[in-house]
């Protein structure tokens, strides 16, 4: 099964890299823009068939590796 | 209203970055880990209610700054 994982700044936390999106989105003539906020999206080919079971291992490594959780915040989604 | 882009290196483009966190989950302990492949999630606040028209602007945003055409795809999702 695959887990789909996006990772996140918390709200409040400054996020240099959308920023400089803005800015090249504007430059390049494209109005109306309010925001931006990158992040990363992670997809993890996992054995097994237990989604539960897989949904808590992948949380487990998104605390212990893949999201620095006093910045940002994760969200994992299990498709069969 | 609020456009998800999904941006992902295209199926048989190396991901090196998805090798290394692979090799720092197995290192890590957890096992059962077929495949990690690694790509950007960005959400842009746009102006504007005309769902059909903030996907044809986003779309054209990744294909004249946010993607890599060559090497990496993307997908726009529009919420309202």
């Amino acid at each position: 099964m695959k887990a789909r994982i996006h990772i996140t700044l918390k709200d409040g936390v400054l996020d240099p890299q959308g920023k400089a999106i803005h800015n090249s989105l504007e430059g390049l003539g494209f109005d109306g823009v309010n925001g931006v906020r990158q992040g990363k999206f992670i997809e993890i080919e996992l054995d097994g068939d237990d989604a539960a079971a897989a949904k808590a291992k992948v949380s487990a490594m998104c605390e212990q590796l893949l999201a620095n959780m006093v910045i940002e915040d994760y969200s994992v989604k299990i498709d069969g």
